[in-house]
């Protein structure tokens, strides 16, 4: 049975899921990149993103790993694909992921916006959807097939599915970190009464991971 | 020299300190005894409360054992100390601990009613401060001399002296627990700016334990 799910969601200590002050230089907010510092050095972050085979093995790179498995379809908020506000001035920007993103599925931004799909190298087409969150999440299921379907972020995107009842399983990861400001992952949203429970939890020198679920 | 500190402070994973619909039979909230499962089974504990000298040791004993450490005074807000509200009818409630509390040295307890101090067995003294927390701070620090004071909450006294800037230190634990409600103990207090950073991190199989140090 396809889910809908939040994997490896780094949030600060004091509950931010971003940094204060986003910016073009600055995506993840002030002390932003913080957050994902139990990732960086994973052999998982290493082989996407540095194209090496080394890289550290062990709990974070498990968690890393398991982050991809079984996804047929992401869905992305719009500032998660790109800096680019209003109507598309073109088509040149194409993702911050370069030419072959690390998403190899289709992968649906939210926007207000028209745009043509965009086809990436390796399997990633993003496709541009301007009718809200349900219709996001009924195309992604239909691309994802018996796959589960992964909430890529940001806040706000994950946000709104989880106030909607929509996200099954989230995986977060907090890191020991303070952000001050910024983007509340979960503030005035009540996860017991969406049905959630803390299932699993492991605390490793980087992060404490914990999965929560219905 | 002599610190205010936070010790074995425990949040949820959603920032709350203690759960909704707090009662006399729910002293802690609804949830909020899940806070604590870190800490009963320690040995600290296990001889605090229950006499014996069984109970675990390794990292959740140790940090049991040091948020006793070197504490000269406590403070600790009303509702901390009873389920009595408005003026005090009479002297019969004495804490909910017993004749023997788990101080052992005086503390000083904001109230708005004026109450005489109350000597318990063990060296525990309670004193009723009216004067507000920078009163209550001045006093405890004169009776702790070179030892450190220690807040012990609740969660809105704990606010009170971070949003003063009065706190030096905090040991939180945040347990893998979610509480939906309640009482938050960081929402929209900017630690960052209040001069903390996260100076220690563990995780162990029954929370996370972090001390923000300035």
């Amino acid at each position: 049975m396809s889910k809908l799910v939040v994997r490896a969601f780094a949030i600060s200590l004091d509950g931010y899921g971003a940094g204060p002050r986003q910016s073009l230089k600055t995506p993840l907010g002030e002390g932003g990149e913080e957050l994902h510092r139990w990732f960086f050095p994973t052999r998982t972050f290493r082989r996407m993103h540095a194209g090496g085979a080394d890289g550290s093995t062990g709990v974070d790179d498990d968690y890393a790993r398991r982050s991809f498995d079984n996804i047929g379809a992401w869905i992305l908020g719009r500032n998660m694909f790109g800096p680019v506000r209003g109507p598309w001035p073109d088509e040149q920007w194409k993702g911050w992921w370069g030419e072959e993103p690390p998403y190899h599925v289709p992968a649906f931004v939210l926007t207000h916006h028209p745009r043509p799909p965009l086809e990436m190298k390796g399997g990633t087409t993003f496709h541009f959807v301007t009718g809200g969150i349900q219709d996001a999440l009924r195309r992604a299921r239909e691309a994802a097939g018996d796959k589960d379907v992964r909430v890529g972020g940001g806040v706000s995107t994950v946000r709104q599915y989880l106030q909607a009842g929509l996200i099954d399983e989230m995986h977060l990861v907090v890191s020991p970190t303070l952000l001050g400001g910024g983007e509340a992952l979960l503030a005035g949203i009540n996860l017991p009464q969406l049905g959630f429970r803390c299932a699993e939890h492991v605390g490793t020198e980087s992060a404490q991971h914990v999965v929560l679920s219905k």
